[in-house]
């Protein structure tokens, strides 16, 4: 057995779990799954790159969070429930290292197990660049599918949790200063919202998952929705560090800075009271940010009542943005 | 509308297909599909990386064929039929452009297409090291499900195609030497055995695709069914420019070298006619290589009739085999 074999099955195969569902697990050359018949399956696909989705000297068991996060919020945005994973670990020499992968494997089980994801498959092979990527792959009932092309005028536009704290976090970890922990936890281990995601079936009209910028992302819902919205400033949920943030530097930047992986859908007005419960059953805040106005595409953004220029820059961008540099 | 999703749209959306089973494809958070009722579910997730699967300087189009072929590779070993594809893209600056994107997606549908296989997501990021992950997901009856772990004392050891051909273009390569073009294609873009991988249901009692070399995937085959095996050189389907490596440097360097992507299987003696039919049906030859002898694990190795020493190392690994330089 090669050292390419021993690392899968001493330190990722032990990850395997135990759902009825899976018939043959890590260890042949595919995973074989049962779907539930009429359900429909739905897969996501996200790698990440060390110097571009996290720091290079990150702890391993942040970066094997954050790449389960990312998808796991992928399924959300879809309505879907989770249920297998395969990972894909390109290593470099100093990875390839028991110490290393037994770290990676506590950050990805914390995550997996609270929502009884199986890791099925992968492989794992050397690269100088360590790259992670991930397929999960999940069901939902064919009619509670969500999309991001069904929001309609007259819509609200609501937002999960707060956005811009990843951002911030990035932006001062950028300088050598050190976030508050609670912020630095929203870029290392974003929570997604899989129960939101879930209940929202037969509510939301649209969902798109922030993981770009926010007005990136409500970009391409409205486009795929085909109509134009209008965005409250006030209304925006930023958190008491954000909130400072954008005194200082206005509040561009946490609409823009992405990495939040909140939930962004629309809801019809009759059901707000139906949004608002359930926000205290998930414990989660849900915020009405603006308005679906019109069915010709494009944004309004209002603060204090005036209109606002729209930033050029809407999001992240992996082919325009520079690396980031190693944690300091 | 960022670049990166620029380069998905123009370059990889144009690829998607049009089976009747896939209720969303590239666009939305995830990609979702309708899964046959009843069926199993099979999935592999590869990646390859620059340096390690494939030469730096490589035609794109090769480097697509080959990331698919590896996958289809796996699922012909399971017996599944192929159906979804999805692709991830860790690029650097030089390959972020259309002309390399568009001759990648030439490569990748030259081989999708005579599947009906549809891409249906995936993601581009940016990366020092061009690194490609796919993930191909197919679908098999559960009574043809195809296993490692079913091989019998007694059953024959078959092997499609040749062996040994990618493995000797590489050794070429390495030090310069133009390969005959058969042979640098069997490296390059080498022909997953989809096919015979569905015809050996009900027929083979154990399968695996040779990547890492003979000898390891014989291992692994070994190891999962719980039974020992005898190998017959003489009996060995090598092309003649493998011959001539076997006459030159022995007969280990073809058992060894990886990338083969042929299929290994075990079946019934009774069942020999079946397998010279399947033979003639899909017009690969399929050879008699040996048998499983014993229900202790093991192997034996024997040419005209001596026994031979096992090699120690048995096939290709990653993490232990040093970089495959640039293309001169």
């Amino acid at each position: 057995m090669s050292s390419e074999f021993n690392l899968i099955y001493h330190h990722i195969a032990p990850m395997a779990g135990s759902r009825g569902d899976v018939v043959l697990g890590i260890g042949d050359d595919g995973a074989v799954v049962k779907p539930q018949n009429g359900q429909h399956l739905v897969v996501a696909l996200d790698t990440l790159v060390a110097g571009r989705h996290f720091f290079m000297g990150q702890d391993a068991a942040d970066i094997a969070y954050k790449s389960l996060a990312v998808n796991l919020s992928d399924l959300a945005a879809m309505g879907a429930t989770p249920k297998w994973a395969l990972l894909s670990l390109a290593l470099p020499s100093a990875c390839a290292d028991p110490d290393w992968l037994a770290r990676f494997m506590t950050g990805w089980s914390s995550l997996a197990q609270r929502y009884d994801l199986e890791l099925i498959g992968g492989d794992t092979t050397h690269s100088d660049t360590l790259t992670v990527s991930v397929t999960l792959m999940g069901e939902v009932s064919p009619g509670w599918l969500l999309k991001r092309s069904g929001a309609r005028v007259g819509d609200d536009l609501w937002l999960s949790g707060h956005i811009g704290d990843a951002g911030l976090a990035l932006t001062q970890l950028l300088i050598h200063t050190q976030p508050e922990p609670a912020i630095a936890q929203r870029l290392h281990r974003p929570t997604p919202r899989v129960a939101i995601g879930q209940q929202l079936a037969g509510l939301a009209t649209a969902a798109i998952d922030v993981s770009d910028g926010l007005l990136a992302d409500l970009g391409h819902l409205l486009k795929a929705s085909a109509v134009g919205a209008s965005l409250v400033i006030e209304n925006m949920p930023f958190s008491p560090a954000v909130l400072n943030w954008v005194e200082q530097s206005g509040w561009e930047n946490p609409l823009t800075s992405g990495d939040d992986y909140e939930l962004l859908f629309t809801v019809s007005p009759k059901y707000r009271s139906q949004v608002k419960d359930l926000a205290i059953q998930t414990q989660v805040s849900l915020t009405r940010i603006g308005s679906v106005i019109t069915a010709e595409r494009g944004l309004r953004i209002v603060k204090d009542g005036v209109e606002q220029e729209i930033p050029q820059r809407k999001g992240f961008d992996h082919f325009a943005a520079p690396d980031i540099m190693e944690q300091s």
